[in-house]
Formats: structure tokens, sequence, C-alpha cells
């Protein structure tokens, strides 16, 4: 039985209870039309509606502004439930979260209110052109503040959102200004161009700045700023959300790959079992692709844990803080990518062919696994990890680590 | 410089090096629209009348009976280069061959110049409706022939066909009934209703029979008969051409994963390189892509070269002979079937997120593999080869070892 | 700085820190005469009296009977610790407290302090002959008590014990007797003849038994009896002991691999950096290895928490209960077998050929893996976490499961 | 039955069938004795009589110089039997075969004839003090010659030799001085302190030189000098070495492995199948270790193949040429290095732990394997190969690629 329509009103998210019921319902009313969805691509501006309704998009927000201030642990695992079911679409709403996050680490307290209070209120979702790859997009200071001008490329969440976070590069300091603005803002042009073949509905194409402007309370990080350790954990936030995705892919795969042969599938004629559920290799494969998942969930736990025990320090987080968490999520990753990579893609040997129907769509796990896990490679994050292991160098903070 | 146009009237492809040339024109000429043909499915005629002009169809054909009487590792060099570029077409392609080896190694000496002559001379395109796994489809004798009525599955190449090679369940017997006849025969109803992910224009969709007759003529395999080992080398051809079709994947993601690296990808901020060639992981990972491939091209070759020796036998092919060359076969699939999977899905992680544009289509190679290699299961082909390996015991000869 | 010298006496074991602390003196002190004792092979006295002395033996007897009563999860721990040094007589003393575990699961409360209060005063080592798969060794009903004659095989710890848990197969209910003796009580013969080329010191030879006197009281499981879910948590408690033993070797073989590239390996000339830690491809690798190594940490964890858990509902441990548990241990059991063998093998492509000196003794790390990982096969471990997946089939409590 | 006893002077060696009577008879022979020596280490003085009264240390030698002139192809193969039985022996075999090839890549004709025509006359057995990475022992000039003075290490085939070629750096050339000289020259000191765990009997410790005087025409390469591509294939020759020892370590595992299966392994209970032989796990695994193992066979064979052809070509070999055998080569050690030491260790999960008793000596495939495959880095072999197909570039000839 599905559980009650979501009416996010009435409910009380800081109630854990309350928010796996409203996750489950939100994942439930994703998966209903995920496959179409995928195949449709573009803009999925029904269902970002739905996440917006959910009044999950205040979770981890600060109960000082206004959200629940659930922990980056609970988030993590309510995430992985909403990418089991539609990974494109939990990317949009775990990427709002890292907006608000960003907010929290790189602005002035008084920022936090002044940008969370409203997003809080007007149930406002987030997006982002922050891509620090891409300098093509220039930043000139004027007055207090700033003109941006260019090209942004893989803007996630970009298309239907209120906000976007961004970045625009600075010429002359060599470095980057990070700030916040309404996504309606004067000169700002959301293009709804991405079509990659996975992760499909996640408005991850370019905006364009021209002449845009940018006062000094929308400033998040000013270029030339030397960040303090507690600021740079906002990419070991992103790298857990990826973490999460690729988690709930596999999960997700499995899931799926599971239900048809337990339904679907036929025994080969070889093997001299009635059912296909009782094929020896066809059990000893699923217990292989239990044994990729299960490691990936529990370092994923771990990972959210530590930074949650990091956040936790305040201003006091060290290099070393941050260095522990980012050695956890990059353990977490590493095995969370190849999880979702070889399960999505191994998990039709136990189906056999039929599960390979295009209306089943069964092969978006992989697309989306292939896709997302193309974020920043995966070689880089075995070597920080080696380097740690080596030198006990902790992974430099930069965007990626 | 592209090779000059296609005009199979005027070469001579008992000229091996004539038949390369057309092959390589054909490969060119169906790489230009795989990528568009791939997103839209369904069936390609103009592509199947580019093979049919090749004049590439009647390679394997002996000269007997006005073919080029090509040997299978002649055939299967060519067979890989055509599925570099597209391997739905490429399968349309050696199912065809498959086809024709069939009226040979079932049929009665009369029987291949009745069947194989026509089809030199008209340019005939073999179909199959032959799933021996699909019983739904019923064989009752009638006179010195039978009467077919039922469904039949994954017929590939059968939509647009002029010849149908099928099979059908003969209760009595417990056993198969194998026969040819035209596509357009009375009572034939093919239904093109194929919609897999991948291998999308292999025609493979629904056979529908009703009522149709087959005189004793056209019968290949009367149920009931015990085949000889030479005749089960068939489902030895059949095994061999998915072998190239793999390697022919595995060959063309690596080929197009390449190029990409080489023209379009950018190196990593973190590896202090300035082109992605020279990233040493990049270099060390397609080292490691290299020898997933290349093993299952020399395999390939290798079992190709003992099926062609097998078949020189004539009729005194005796069951070990047929046995070594299943094993070859076998040996050939498991390492092709994990070089097809792995490379096309591994490349990716070598080229970065641009490759994953829809417009490109680079992830049609590994939604090929993925539902070619689920063609019969790779456990089965390994329990086979442990059992010879232990014991000695050749596979069993089957539809699918 | 070495810890002090172990005085078990004047500690308390109660306290986390001096578990510890007396862990890692006894690790230390194993460590250094590891290398000398692993060519040797044979009986470790002097190393078993260590152990004894360090006043572990006692770590998870509950305190009624005189013990410290720590839990599995933090026993874990410690046993990896030691495993890392030395994992055979690791063995010998995880297998002491299995069979403390084993007379208080499988006995009834008398005997619990009939058993374990002479255990803890006169600090006695167990060690075992109950190889459940040997049925030479048969039990024959004599009065309220059993006779017992023939031999058992693998009998860990049984060379230089006080105390022994054995089984004999009983014909007529087709079941075994368990029982514990005083391993110098009559007829009761230990031979001493363990010769594998790994775990040499785990004193796992041939017991024989020549007429040997069971009494009622002695008798842990009568023959024919069932077992109680809680009583078949045994089998867990030693497949856990095994997972950490797997996962202290495999974190041993990484800490010397470490240790070794970064004193004593030489940059390969190709690789264009000064030392051997710089080298991109060794820092990849010992990242590959890390996140072999950590999964396995974690999961067991996991498996020990759920143990404890499950333990400490008391007799109403529910078959599902223990199901979890043994999925859990299942899960570990798998993923740290991989990583002992893996990372005990391929560690020396990065210290290169000057690792492999005999006097190093670094190959001990594979070769223990390989022994103690061939306790039962992993294969249908996997299979029973598939079935889990499948049909929600819990492991069937056996010796192994 | 074994083959006749052999009789060198006898057999006219060159009849291939008479060679692979020779080789059987001496890997048979090897055999017999292999887990004892293996355990003793040191040097086999009495085997390496047996190799040299085999006759098969002409194998290689041109008919111009009274030696047998077989293909590398052919001595491959020989090569692979010998490992399978004793890969240290092997080893020492094909060592003196490489030091062959060196006076003739390397020397002038007139110093082929001066060096081989007594080896063959004389039945010398050669070794080498070569490393090239060992830079301790120096040449300097004196007269039309060079004294050397220094250490050399891992120099197989050293103890017992007859002929040394050796390699000494010359400082003002920053280059290798290459020659060969009687191993019992006046300075030249064996030390035979080899001690690794595995390949134990290669004989390859220190040689100590001391003043030692070497001639002009003993000189085979001068410091400075620039090798023609023809000489530099030299390497690849060491290289096809190794891969087929690493093959050949592979293929004497699995038999091994297959033997105590079928002869002496029990099922698991939980298999339900009455021998271990029918257990669909073990039937399966040994499928995949039969594909480990093909494939690098067939790798081995074609590299042997490149090498005999470019060696045909005589002086017109160019860079491209040789190149071409590098890759090949590269290729099969890849696959090989990985087959190695993959079914050395795998293969006791399929024989069950009765096949680790230290009399059987079954480790011995493992650590020959893991300490012969640390010749040079897998990862820049695998570096090579990436290069290669991304950028069209052959190896460098180095002396290890």
């Amino acid at each position: 039985m599905p559980p009650a329509p979501i009416s996010p009103f009435a409910v009380d998210l800081a109630d854990p209870v309350q928010v796996e019921h409203a996750t489950e319902a939100l994942a439930q009313a994703l998966q209903k039309t995920a496959v179409a969805r995928d195949q449709r691509g573009g803009h999925a501006r029904t269902e970002r509606e739905l996440i917006r309704d959910s009044g999950l998009l205040n979770l981890t927000t600060p109960r000082a502004h206004g959200g629940w201030g659930h922990s980056w642990q609970f988030f993590s695992r309510g995430l992985r439930r909403l990418a089991q079911a539609d990974s494109a679409l939990a990317h949009l709403y775990a990427f709002h979260h890292l907006q608000v996050a960003t907010v929290l680490l790189y602005g002035e307290p008084e920022q936090h209110e002044f940008f969370l209070r409203p997003t809080v209120r007007e149930r406002l979702f987030w997006g982002n052109a922050l891509n620090p790859n891409d300098k093509r997009a220039l930043a000139q200071a004027e007055g207090t503040g700033f003109v941006v001008n260019g090209p942004k490329s893989y803007c996630s969440g970009s298309v239907g959102s209120d906000r976007l976070s961004f970045s625009a590069w600075h010429e002359p300091t060599q470095s980057l200004l990070i700030a916040a603005l309404p996504s309606r803002s004067p000169g700002i042009s959301i293009q709804g161009d991405w079509d990659a073949f996975g992760q499909r509905q996640t408005d991850s194409g370019t905006v364009q700045f021209d002449q845009v402007r940018v006062q000094a309370h929308e400033v998040l990080v000013r270029p030339g700023t030397v960040l303090q350790p507690r600021a740079t954990l906002r990419s070991q936030i992103a790298q857990l959300i990826l973490v999460n995705l690729y988690v709930g892919i596999a999960q997700g795969a499995l899931a799926h790959g599971l239900r048809y042969t337990r339904d679907s599938s036929r025994p080969f004629f070889a093997s001299g079992v009635a059912r296909a559920v009782d094929d020896p290799y066809i059990q000893h494969r699923y217990g292989e692709l239990s044994v990729l998942v299960r490691p990936a969930e529990v370092l994923a736990d771990l990972a959210a844990r530590r930074l949650d025990e990091a956040l936790a320090l305040g201003a006091d987080v060290t290099a070393a803080d941050r260095g522990k968490v980012a050695v956890a999520v990059a353990e977490a990753k590493a095995v969370a990518h190849r999880a979702a990579i070889e399960v999505s893609s191994q998990v039709f040997e136990l189906t056999g062919a039929g599960a390979t129907a295009s209306r089943l769509g069964l092969d978006r796990f992989w697309r989306n696994a292939r896709v997302h896990t193309l974020h920043d490679p995966l070689d880089y994050k075995l070597r920080d990890l080696g380097r740690h292991a080596l030198l006990g160098r902790y992974p430099e903070p930069t965007a990626y680590s």
C-alpha cells in the first residue's frame, strides 16, 4: 500500500519518521514516470514541483533560518532512496541542498539569514552555475560589487530554478568570484541545452551571463580569498552527494534486477532448474552484486557521519579534521562509483534478454551511473587515497577533493 | 580518403583484397548514419540494401552454388569491421550467412542447390525464426510435409527478408522441425515489434505462423532426426558470429574512445599535463583496454580457424573434432563478451563527460554489447569450459553450445 | 616508543584503554618473532604464554564467571591488531574465545560456571577438535555419558591446550555429540602434525580419541538435540573470527607494503620521479588497495555490532534475528576474504623485487590468507547472500553459515 | 609411461619431434624433485647438468655455429613445458639462450663464432651479470679493453655458469659496457647469495668484479654505442622469455589444481553433489581460470612469431618493425603476468584446504609467479601500450621494453 498523499504543510519534518514517510512518497511518485521522463529528457517541471511540495528542500537548512536542521547522515539516506527511483531528480534535489550549504559555508552570518529565510518561506529551489573548470564567464570589479559576462557549462538545476549560485573567473587575482542571485536577474539567460545520454533531467546545460550585476551582499567569496578549512568542506558535501547518488543508482539497479529475475526471468534450458531464482549461478552472482552495493552503503554512511562531526566543530575545524572527512568521502566515492557502474551493467546477466525491452527502461541505471560518475576522474581520487596511505598527506582542498 | 563507391558487379570478390575494399566501403557507409539509426530504431531498409549491393552476402556460399567460397576465418575479420561501425546491421549480415550455413549443414545436397542458387542469383537476404527456446510455434505432419501454427520470438533479420529459416515444435517427437521458406509465404506474418535498448535495428521481433504449409523439400531437419557431428557445427557458427560481433563492438568502442580523447578531451586540472593524452592514468587505462580487446581478437581468429579445419573434414567430423571447435569458440566467447561489456563501459572514464552528449551516441556500444551478450548465459559457457578442463568432457551439442 | 611491559595482574581490563594497551604490547611482542616462527612452523609455546600472560583470554568471558565481559565488537578490533602482527597466533587467541562462547551458547547455566570459572582462575587456554566434516571420531552412549574413539582433523589450538571442545559422530542419531574435556584426559592424544604452507603455528593437526570417557556434565550438546536460534549464533562467532583474521592480514600486508615502499623501494627508471612514493602508479594502486581494505574493516565492525545486538536479546533471539547476523557476517566475510588475498598478493607490485627477500618474510601474508580463507568456500557464502537477496531466505544455520 | 631416458648424443635435435621428446623428458625429471628443491633453495647442480645433458642448450644457436637453429616460437613452447614443472630451472635454461642471443645481436660476426662454437662444442652454460639498473660495477678503459670493478645484483644463472655476459657502468659516456667472459676469469667472484621466497633456484645473486680485465674481442657493446633496431630486439627476447615463464607457471598451477580437485578434493557438504568435480561453482571457476590462461598462451605464441619475423629481416629491421614486436610482447606480458598471479592464487579455492599441505608445495606457483613478475613493473608496460594506442608511439627501446 502506498503511503498517504503528500501534504507538506500538515507534517512536521522535524520528526525523522515523517521525513522518511515524505521521502518514500516522493520516491514512489518519481518512480511512476521515471522511465518515460528519461526517454523524453528535458526539464521535469511537474516533478520539480513534487519535490518542492514535499517540504524536503528545507531538510538541511538550519532551524535558525526556518529549516529542519537535519544531519547530512540523515539526509544521505533519503537521497539514496530518491536516487533509486530517479537519480536525475534526486540530483536536482541534492544540489539545492548543496547551494544552501554553499551559503552557510561561504557566506557571512548575515548572508545566511538573507539568503535562507526567503528560501524556506517562499519555497525557493536553488540551481547552480559554479563549474570551476569553465573559466569563460568573467568577473570584473564594479564599485563594491562585480559585473559578470560569459557562459558557464554544466549548470545543474539551472532551468526552472529560483536562485543560482555561480562562479566567475577574475583575471586580476587568477581566482574565482562566488556569488548568488535570483535566477531571473537581468542578464542571466538559462539555456536548457543539456543533452547527455544519462542523468537526462538534471537541467545541467549552459547559463549565459550578459552584464550581470552582483552587489557586495550577494558575493559569497570575493576573488583572492583564502578559504578556512571549514569553508572547504563544501566540496566534500558536493562529493558526498555524488556518493549517495551513485549508491542509490546501484541499489535501484539491483532492486529492479531482483524483481525482474523473480517475476519474469525464465530459467536457461541447461540449468536443470524450474525457476530462474533457483539457478546456482544466478544466486551466486546476486551475492556478488550484494557485496558490491553493501560496502558502498556503509562507507557512504560513515563518510556522512565524519562530515557531520567536522561541521559540528564549527570554526575550529582544522585542516586535518577536514582531511579526514575528505579521505572518508573519497573512499566511499571510489567504492560507490564502481558499485553503480558494475551493478547497473552486470545485473542484466541475471535477468536475461527480456529485461532489455525499451519500455522497461532498465538501461537507465547504467546510463545515469555512466554520465554521473564522470563528474571528476576516479583515478585522481585513488591517487589521493594512495598519497594519504603512503605519505599521510590529506587530499588538497579543491572543488573536487 | 574514403574508398571508391561500391559497385559490386564490377568487382571480383574471389579476391580477398577486393573483399576488404568492399567491406571497408560498406562499414564507412553504415558508420555515417549509425548514430541516427540507433536512436530511431526500427527497420533499416536502405542500409540492408547497401549490404545486399555490396555482394558480400555471397561471401561464404560455396563456389559450387555460385558464391565466393571464403573461409569463416576470412569472413570473421570482415564481420568485425562491420560491427565496429554498426553491430546491428553487422548482425543482420552475419545471420544471413548463418542461414546459408544452416542449409549447407542441415540440408541434403540437392537442397543446397535448390536454396542457394537463387540466393546468389536473385540476391536474396535471409532472416530467421529459429529460436529453439520458444516452443509456441507448433508443427503438425501433413502428407509428406507439415503445417505450422503459432508465434516465434527473437526472429533476427525477419523484417525485410526474402527467405526465412525457422523451427517449430513437434509434440509427438518432442523435438523441432527445421525448415526454410520464402518470407512472404502464405500465413507468415512478420511483426517488426523488436524494441530493445540495444542492437535496435536487428529486426529481431516476432514472426507469426498461421497454417503455414511446409513441403518435404523445404524441410531441413525432420523432427526426431539425430544430427551428425558435422551438422551440429551449425551452433558453433552461430556462436562464432556472436563472438565476432562482440569483438567488433569492443574494437569500435575503443577506437571511438581513443579518437575522442585525442581530439576533444581536456586534461583534468590536477593532472599537471597540458593534453589529456599525456595523462599517465589515461595512458595506463588505454593499455588496460587494449589488453582486454587483443585477446578477444586473437581467440576469435583461432576459433574460426578451428571451425574451418573441422568443416574441411567433411562428413568425417567426429564428436571430438566438433568438441574442439566448441571449446575454442567458448573460450573466445567468454573473453569477447567481457571485452565488449567492459571496454564499452570503461572507455568513458578516459574521455570525460563531454563524450556523453547524446548526439555522439557513444553509449550505443555498451547498449549493443549489453543486449547482444545476453543471447545465452556466459555462466554456462564457463561451466562447459570448466567441465572440459576437469573431466575432458566436450560441450554438449545444443543450439547454444 | 613501545608500550610498557605487560603485567597483567596490575591492569584492569575492564578499561578499554588498558585492553588496547595490552593488545598493542602483545601485538608488538608477536611481531618481533613472527617471520622466524613462520619459517619454523610448529608449536609456539613461548608466544602462547605471552597471550596467556596478557590477560586477554578473559576478554569476552562474562563478568559473572570472572571475565571482563567485553563485546564482540570490541574484541574484534583487538583481534585484527593481533592478526596484523601474526595471524596464526591471533587465530589461537580467537579460537580460545570461540570455545568460551561455545560453552556459553551450547551449555546449561551451571556448565558456564563449571567450565569458565576455572578457565579464568587457572588461566586455561582452550583448543578444539570440533571439525563437523570429519566423522571418523565416533561417540557411543555409555551410562549417562559417552565413549569416544577415532581421529579428528583440523584441531586448531589443540597442541598445548588445557581444555578441548570436541565433537564426535553419533551413528544412531546421525548427529554430533559436542562436549568439553581437559586436554590431558586419558585417551586423548594430540598429534601436532599440522603442516600447511600458511597459518603454520595454529596447532591445527590431528587429535586421536581412544576410549575417551565423557560424563554427562561434560556434554554440551547431546546427539539429536535441535538447537535454538541463539545457540546457532556460535557458527556466526566462528565466522566473525575468520572475518577479523582476514581483515587483520589485509591490514598487515598493506602496512608492511607501505613501509617497504616508503623506506626501501627504488623508483623505476622510466617513472621520471626520484622517489618510489612519488610514482603516480604506485600512489594510485595504494589507493586501490586502500579501498579493498577499508570496506572489509567497516563491514567487520558492522557484523560484530549485529552479533552483539542479537546476543543481547538473550533467549528471545528469533531465526530472523539470527539470519540478519548471518547476512551481515557473510557480507563481511566475502569482502574480507578478497581483501586479504588481493592485498597480500598485489602489494608486491608496489614494493618491487627487493621485498621478496626470504628474510623479510612478506609472503607470509598471502600464505596465511590463502590457507585460512579455505576454511569454507566463498562461493557458498555468495550463494547464500544471493538467495537472501532473491528470495528473502536467511542462510541455513550450519557449522559454516 | 615416462619417455625413454635422455641420451642427447643419440638424438637429432633438428627434428622437432625429438626436441619435444627431450623437453618432455627433462620436464618430468625436473618435476620429480621440484618441491624438495624449492624448499631447499640454493644451487641445483644436478638439475643444471640434466639441462646440459638434454642438448637443448643449443636449440636456438644458429646452425652456422653448430646449434640447431630453431625459432623462438618453437623454443617458447618448450620453455613453457619446462616452466610448468620448474620455473626456476626453466629460467636458467632460458637465460642461457638469452645470452646466446646477446652475443648474436650485440656482437660482431667473428664474435659469434668465437663465443658460440665453444659453447656448443664444450656444452657451456651461460649466466649473466647484466642488470642495467645496478650501476655499482664500473668500467674503466685500459688499452683497447676495460677493467671492471664493483658488484652487480640479480645475476641470474651466475652460480655454476661457464660464461657470463655482464654490463658495467662507464662514467665518461654515462652508458654501459657490455661484454662476455669465462665465469672463472680472474677477479670474478660469484656469491650465490640469492634468497627470495620464489624462483629460489635461479642462482640470481651478486657477482663481484675485482680488477677484471676485458679484452677488446670480449666486448659486445662499447660504451656510447647507439644500437641499431635489430640489436635492440634483445630486450624483447628477454621479455618474451619472461612471458613464457609466466605462461608456464599459470599452466602448471592450473594443471596441478585440476589434478588435485579430481583426485583428492572432497565436495563441500552444502553442494549436494557427491564429487567435487560436479560442484557447479568448481566447474565454473575452472572455466574462469581457463580463460585466464588461454589468452596468455595464444598471445605468447603470437609475440614469438612476430619476433621471429623481425629477426628474419636481418639488418633491415626498422624501428617500426621492432616496435611491432615490442607491442606484441607487451600485450602478451601483461596478460601472462596476470594469468600467472591469478591462477596460482585462485586455484586453491577449487582444491580446498587439503591442497595447502607443505609436502605438496603447491604454493610454489604463486611464489614463483610473484617473484618473477616483479622483474619490471606491469604498470609501465600498460602505459606503453596505452601510449601506442593513443599516439601510435612504439615502446622506447630500453633494457625492459
